[in-house]
C-alpha cells in the first residue's frame, strides 16, 4: 500500500490534510482549532468547554434539532472534545458522506448561532461534567497531576471552574468563538476513501471566507510545580507523577518513546513484571510520554489499595531510576515489534491516519511518512534509550497522590 | 469486497471460523471458551477470574515469563477476560504472526502450569479488582444490576466474592480448570490476511488432541428480580435499569436494536434530546439491548447529579413508555443510518470481525453475512418496532440505584 498524503494551505492559513486509503469504504475527518483550555480568560475558566458544547446547537440554516438531525442522517459518530491548546471536532462516516459533513461543519465553525437560550443546559452539563470528577478519582488524579505540573496557561484544564461556569454570560462564549475559532492555525485533516481534487475544491469553497484572526500558540509561564496529597475516603489510592522529557521535534524522542515502552509496552515489561505480575500491587500501572509544542513530559500512574500503596509508589519509582543502569537487547527489540505492530494498526484506520496526519502537522509542520516512522523505529537501540536517560534523568518528579492517607517520595 | 468467511468443527467439539480480509496486513484472533463466570461453583465465586489470571503464567515448555516474552516478542496486543457464560481470549498482531501465536494460545489452553507460587499475586489482583468497584460507581451499579436482575447463575460477576477468593487453593483453580477448558463449545476465530488451509492445517494440529469434557450451557434458575438503592456518599447519582426484550435470534431482534437505536443511537435520538441536550441533566444516558442464549434484556443508563436525579429518572422512563406511542419514519431512517455506518467500520477492522463472527456463531450457531445484516436493517419500518413494543412492552422493570439518597419509580 502506497501512501498517498496531500496538503493545501488556504490563504487565511487554514490547513487541509488528507490521507487516501482506497482500500476502506469509511472516512473521518478531524479538526483541530487553537481554542482550546489555556486560553480560557481569567475568570471564565471552562468557557472553552461551554464553547464546545453550544457550538453544534444551531449553525447556518439549521437550527439546533436540524443540525444535528442532519448529521446524524449521514451516519456521521462524532465527538467534540477541548484539549489545553485545541479544541477539536472529529466525524466519522462513510466516504461518499464526506462532502456532506463538510457542509455543515463549516456552518458550525463559521456560522455558529450559538443561542442565548440554550446557555442554561450546556452550563448545567458542564457543572455536571466537574461534579462527576470527584466519583472518578482514577481520572481526578491526573487532572490534579497536570494543573500543578504544567506552567500556567497549559496547566488549564477543560472542566474550568464551577463558579466562572455558573457566571457565564451568552456574550462571553460568543466573544470566545471570534476571538478563537479561526483559521490561521487551524487543520483539517481528512483520511479514507477520497479523492483529493474535489476535496480540496469543496474546501477552498467553504472555507476561504472564513476570517483569519490573530494567531498564537499559549506561552508558558514561569512555574515551580507543586507535588501534594489530597485527601478522599476512598478505598484506594490513586498515584500520579510526572517529570521533565522531550517534545516531539526532539532527536532523542523515539528513544523517549522506547523509555517508556520498555517500562509498560507491553505485559512483559518493568512496571507492568515487577508491580503487577510478581507483587500483585494493582492492575494498573503504566508510564507513558505526552508532549506540548514546548515542553515534553513523562508520567506515570498506579492505582492500588491503600495499604500497599507506599509499596507501589516505591517499586515504581525504582523501577523508573535504574532503567539508566543497563537496557538489554531484547528489551528494545519487544518495543520495536511492539511499535510496529501499532503502526500497522494504524495504517488500517480511518480516523487513526486523520488524528495521526492533524498531530504531526502541529507538532512539526509536516506529515511524517511511514517509512520515516519505521526507520526511527528500526533505528532504536539500548546505547540511544541510555543516552536519552543520560540527558534527561529521572529528576524534579511532582506527585500527586488522593487517597485516606499521604506517601512519600523516596529519596 | 467479497466477504471471505471459512468455517470447520473438529472432532472434539471446537469450532474454527476465519474470514479472510486481504487488504489489511493485520489480525486477529479471539476465542470463547464457555467457563465463565456462570460456572463458578458456591464458595469460590471468582475462580473463573483467577484462573482467567493463572493460565497465562507459564505453559508447554515456557514458564510465566518466557510465554510472555514470547507474546511481545511477536507484537502481539492481548487480553484475556471473564464474561457470564464465556471466558475470552483475544489477540492482535501482524497476520505473518498468527501461526507463531496460535502455537502459544495452544499452550495456553492445554497445557498451563498454573503453578502454586503464582497464585498469591492473582488473589491479590482480584481483591483489588473488587475494592476498586467502590471507587467507580457508574461501573457498581450496572454490576449491582446484573446481579439482581439475572437469574442465577447468569447473574455471578467475574469479580466474585472476596471471602472466596482468599480462600482458594491452587488445587480449586486446577480443577476448575480441567472442568471447563475444554473444546466442546469452545469457538477459536480468526479475521484477518490469513490464509485457511495452512490455518486449519495448523488448528487441526495443535487442538485436536485437546480432550472434549462436558458440554454444556449454563441453565438459568427460577428468579424474581429485585430493585434496590445502594446507599453512597458519592457526588452525584447512578441510575440503572432493566426488563425482558427478546434474544438475538428473535425475528423481533433488530426491531429491539432500533427501538434501542431510537432511544439513544445518536445525537437527535430521544434519551439524547430530552435528557442532556433539553434540559442538561446528564452527559451519559443510554439505553441498549444485551441478550443471553436464554433471555434478551434492554437496559438503561443515567449518572446525574442528586438534586435531579428523580427527574432524571422520570424523563428516561417516560421517554422510555411512550416510544409505543408513536415513532417516525425519519426516526427510522437515521437509525439505519446508524447501523450501517457501524457495519461498514467493522468490515474495516480485523479485531470487530474476529468478535462479530465468534459471537454469530456462540448465539447462531453459523455467521450472518454483511448482506443478510443490510437486508435486516434495510426492512425495518416503524410498524415494525410498534410490532414489537407490543409484544414487549415496558414492564417488569428492575431499578437499582447507588448515592444518597433513593428514587422512586414513576408508575
Amino acid at each position: 500500500m502506497g501512501q498517498q498524503v496531500y496538503q493545501h494551505t488556504l490563504p487565511n492559513g487554514l490547513v487541509l490534510l488528507a490521507e487516501r486509503m482506497t482500500h476502506v469504504r469509511s472516512a473521518a475527518l478531524n479538526f483541530l482549532v487553537p481554542a482550546g483550555s489555556a486560553f480560557d480568560p481569567p475568570g471564565k475558566l471552562g468557557v472553552g468547554s461551554v464553547l464546545a458544547g453550544m457550538i453544534t446547537r444551531g449553525a447556518g440554516d439549521r437550527n439546533s434539532r436540524e443540525l444535528t438531525l442532519a448529521l446524524d442522517n449521514l451516519g456521521v459518530d462524532r465527538d467534540e472534545s477541548v484539549g489545553a491548546v485545541n479544541m477539536r471536532f472529529w466525524g466519522s462516516t462513510l466516504a461518499r458522506n464526506v462532502p456532506a459533513a463538510l457542509d455543515i461543519y463549516a456552518d458550525i465553525l463559521l456560522r455558529p448561532h450559538l443561542p442565548a437560550e440554550e446557555l442554561e443546559p450546556v452550563q448545567a452539563l458542564a457543572l455536571q461534567d466537574i461534579q462527576s470528577l470527584e466519583d472518578s478519582p482514577q481520572t481526578k488524579v491526573m487532572v490534579e497531576l497536570r494543573r500543578r505540573y504544567y506552567p500556567p496557561p497549559l496547566n488549564k484544564d477543560r472542566r474550568g471552574r464551577a463558579e466562572d461556569i455558573e457566571s457565564l454570560t451568552i456574550d462571553a462564549v460568543k466573544s470566545q468563538y471570534r476571538r478563537l475559532v479561526r483559521p490561521r492555525g487551524a487543520i483539517l485533516s481528512v483520511a479514507g476513501n477520497i479523492e483529493w481534487e474535489p476535496l480540496k475544491a469543496q474546501v477552498e469553497r467553504l472555507f476561504s471566507a472564513w476570517e483569519p484572526g490573530e494567531s498564537k500558540d499559549p506561552v508558558p509561564e514561569v512555574h515551580q510545580p507543586q507535588s501534594e496529597h489530597i485527601h478522599k475516603d476512598t478505598q484506594q489510592t490513586q498515584i500520579a507523577l510526572a517529570f521533565p522529557s522531550v517534545t516531539v521535534n526532539d532527536p532523542d524522542y523515539y528513544a523517549a518513546r522506547a523509555a517508556a515502552g520498555v517500562l509498560s509496552g507491553g505485559m512483559s515489561s518493568r512496571l507492568f513484571t515487577e508491580v503487577r505480575e510478581k507483587r500483585g500491587l494493582c492492575y494498573s500501572v503504566y508510564a507513558f510520554h505526552e508532549t506540548f509544542k514546548t515542553q515534553g513530559t513523562m508520567l506515570a500512574y498506579a492505582g492500588t489499595r491503600s495499604e500497599r500503596a507506599q509499596e507501589t509508589l516505591d517499586v515504581t519509582l525504582s523501577e523508573l531510576r535504574r532503567l539508566k543502569d543497563g537496557i538489554e537487547d531484547d528489551e528494545i527489540d519487544r518495543v520495536k515489534a511492539g511499535l510496529k505492530s501499532s503502526l500497522i494498526m494504524q495504517e488500517e484506520s480511518t480516523s487513526a491516519r486523520a488524528g495521526a496526519i492533524a498531530t504531526d502537522w502541529y507538532y512539526l509542520g509536516r506529515v511524517r511518512s511511514f517509512d520515516e516512522i519505521q526507520a526511527a523505529i528500526d533505528g532504536l537501540t539500548p546505547a540511544a534509550v541510555l543516552g536519552y536517560l543520560d540527558r534527561w534523568p529521572v529528576r524534579g518528579i511532582t506527585l500527586v497522590t488522593l487517597g485516606p492517607n499521604p506517601l512519600t517520595l523516596p529519596a
